[in-house]
């Protein structure tokens, strides 16, 4: 699977991803941009079906946790480097936002070229937005140490089904020239239009007994109280993890 | 150039990049996963001069800004999707933290997956991580609204120089086994120990007359007192953007 052609895939045979793969792909992956050339990231790759289970909840069982043969947390890492500067009497002045921030964007790239070899291997993968929704959940879990914190999770596998390829908005609705350009009621209402058009989205629509697709995601995917909450745990969180004073 | 190959590149022949090749490659990349497949991201294309001069200093006058052809900033954006929702009636809660790490968790696997395809196309590219350093001089500069912010700055252009690809960890000291493993202090020193022995940090300890290659880290790169004033800008960026109260 190439860029162009890619989809997730949520569904995987019953049948285990070489662990040698999955290494040497995390390291070509490692090759991304990263801050300083410090690799701000660590992953952690989880197979054990124990472990998947009491990970399972935190992902609001979303099926493709138990469902994968290999499960990858990917972590912002400030740990690391952190001791490697106490260890050498510097003052490593890494508690604190920014940091965290370079460390998210470093786990990201590394995450995204991960995924990107994988589906050029043969593999299916899906990426769990969950993972900081509970954030302090899986860092007990997985025994996160301070300067670290999940930032995404992919499920990875052999596909074992070929989705259609869901729709993108029209790129030019995500471009702007110069600078961000004033996009009118009339832009917006036209850069949506054919996804409120799709019959999945009109039958969601109806299910959901809302007016519009807008409400179905306002109302029943991604709610106020929800974000407000998770926003809540996510910044307690990282106080916890000591990159938030 | 491929994943397995890739180096930044910061020197750019003095040749247009074809604006129809930049905004295929973007379309491309949006094949990236995205949260509930909202697309929260935007990407700004600077070509003109006196937009680059602007920006420059805003990037430490990295000579990258005013060298490159194509200079693209990648916005972490909920105001396009937000402003749909508003014209649908719908209650639009995505006006706090969880909503900025999505969005910024979107626009970075749509940054990565343009970078790979840039590179695949023969283009080279340098990521700035000085773009969350001041962000709200560049929300100023590029005029972004509520609900958006800078989170990568990528500068493009073909390739003018061939340097050596950087070291990296082994990515034994990245992988961590079904959960973080508790790492000695051999093992950290062992970690950057092959980083340390490279001629080119020796010098750099050298010229900074620091003890060790940490310190220069600590002491010159990214210092405690730059980091706690640019998480503090960061912040009230977010805020006065709308992503945190």
């Amino acid at each position: 699977m190439t860029i162009k052609d890619r989809k997730t895939i949520r569904k995987y045979k019953a049948m285990d991803v070489d662990k040698n793969l999955i290494h040497s792909l995390l390291a070509t992956a490692s090759r991304a941009a990263t801050m300083g050339n410090m690799q701000l990231y660590s992953v952690v790759e989880t197979r054990s079906q124990a472990i998947k289970e009491v990970l399972a909840p935190l992902h609001f069982n979303q099926p493709m946790v138990m469902g994968a043969p290999v499960v990858l947390t990917f972590i912002a890492d400030f740990n690391r480097f952190t001791r490697w500067c106490e260890l050498s009497d510097a003052d490593a002045g890494y508690d604190n936002f920014l940091s965290f921030s370079n460390a998210m964007t470093d786990a990201m790239l590394f995450c995204q070229n991960f995924c990107t070899l994988a589906e050029e291997a043969g593999l299916g993968t899906c990426f769990l937005g969950t993972t900081v929704y509970n954030p302090q959940g899986i860092i007990d879990v997985l025994k996160l140490p301070r300067l670290t914190f999940p930032v995404a999770t992919i499920t990875v596998g052999y596909p074992d089904e070929n989705p259609e390829q869901p729709d993108r908005l029209d790129i030019s609705d995500i471009i702007h020239e110069e600078t961000y350009r004033v996009v009118s009621d009339e832009d917006i209402r036209r850069a949506y239009a054919y996804k409120e058009s799709l019959q999945e989205n009109k039958h969601f629509v109806e299910i959901n007994k809302k007016q519009n697709l807008a409400q179905v995601f306002t109302d029943c995917r991604y709610t106020r109280r929800d974000n407000e909450a998770m926003s809540r745990g996510m910044l307690d969180a990282l106080k916890k993890q000591g990159f938030l004073k």
